[in-house]
């Protein structure tokens, strides 16, 4: 089923670059599912705090998860207006000009309030999260019971105000002079990839890597 | 010349994991100068926003340059505070409790009060981000003139107020009874690397990557 387009509101229109901002709700969702760790914003009186959190999609909420300091604890509980940005970084784009370099990059802006969960939905809310960062890991590992559940910190984020900015593609040109310098220019693409598994010391000599480690490595190859 | 250490304000005292929090300046400077997106939050009328900004470290000073949104260019002129988090993800830790599941990271959270430069200054900046994102290619490319400086958004945040928080190794323990399942847990490394520079279409057929483009991937090796 195609997710329904995003409507844009104040928060999330891309005033500066229109060009480079999605409102589609596939597009949100792709780079939601290819990332799992979201930059969290709060407002703590008028000052800004941004936190690192791992994260889940399931259907039309993010599921965060990390170490979030206690005296957020209690704005949490009660929901709090939160930012959540997912950014992937694609590649360096190298120019003629300086003031022409960038970044090939795609992210996602996620506008609302976030809300703490607990008991039983805080236990699937684990599950959906290992799942989304490493599909089929659910399967070789136990949920987390009861006590486990009480101290883990989960959050729910709808997705219903969100967009997505996408830059690709080659540099932008700058001054004609420049082109007759024979300088190199273009791009050099980055990629998040994967080394070799390495097992922790209680796991039985023989173990090979799980079907989960082993599909993520396969889907973010190396060379 | 060692810098010094960072002293610990309420802001950036890390709570609730405290055997993950280092305020030593070796440290924040070491994982700034590896990244260089930086996700930067603002309180927007009490609305927290959080944007994707590449950045170079200049000293004591982070030197942002992205594509922000008009409504905050007046709020950059006048100095605004900020909270720039910069993490760099090493890994996916897999333990035998879905609960015990992490990332192994490293990030640096900076806050301050952000500030735009303008003419020479914004000229100066960029020349030094586009150094620390790819070291060399300064040399390689031209600086800004004073047409393109004043299309640029570049701001600079004193490092001084940052703390640095880093989890590396294999998963913790959970229950005793879980040792006994036989299960694979462990660490799968994660690293941002290079593939194939790409030149653009105005690059002479000739031309190699130069000496900025094959160093970063040196540096960054895949497989």
């Amino acid at each position: 089923m195609p997710a329904e387009p995003l409507p844009p509101t104040p928060a999330t229109t891309v005033r500066r670059l229109p060009q480079r901002a999605r409102y589609d709700r596939d597009t949100v969702d792709a780079i939601l599912d290819e990332g799992f760790v979201a930059h969290v914003g709060i407002a703590l009186e008028d000052r800004p705090v941004v936190i690192p959190m791992a994260y889940g999609r399931d259907g039309d909420r993010m599921l965060l998860h990390g170490s979030v300091a206690s005296r957020l604890l209690h704005a949490l509980d009660t929901g709090v207006p939160v930012c959540a940005t997912v950014t992937l970084v694609d590649g360096i784009v190298l120019a003629r000009s300086q003031r022409n370099h960038s970044l090939n990059y795609r992210s996602v802006v996620v506008f609302g309030t976030a809300r703490r969960l607990h008991g039983p939905q805080a236990i699937a809310a684990l599950t959906r999260i290992v799942d989304h960062i490493v599909p089929g890991r659910s399967a070789e590992s136990r949920g987390a019971d009861d006590a486990e559940a009480r101290e883990v910190i989960v959050a729910e984020l709808p997705i219903v105000e969100a967009s997505a900015k996408i830059r690709s593609g080659p540099p932008l040109p700058a001054r004609e002079d420049d082109e007759g310098t024979g300088a190199w220019a273009g791009v050099l693409p980055l990629a998040l990839t994967a080394g070799a598994p390495t097992p922790d010391a209680r796991t039985r000599a023989a173990t090979p890597p799980p079907a989960s480690v082993d599909g993520w490595t396969r889907r973010h190859p190396s060379g």
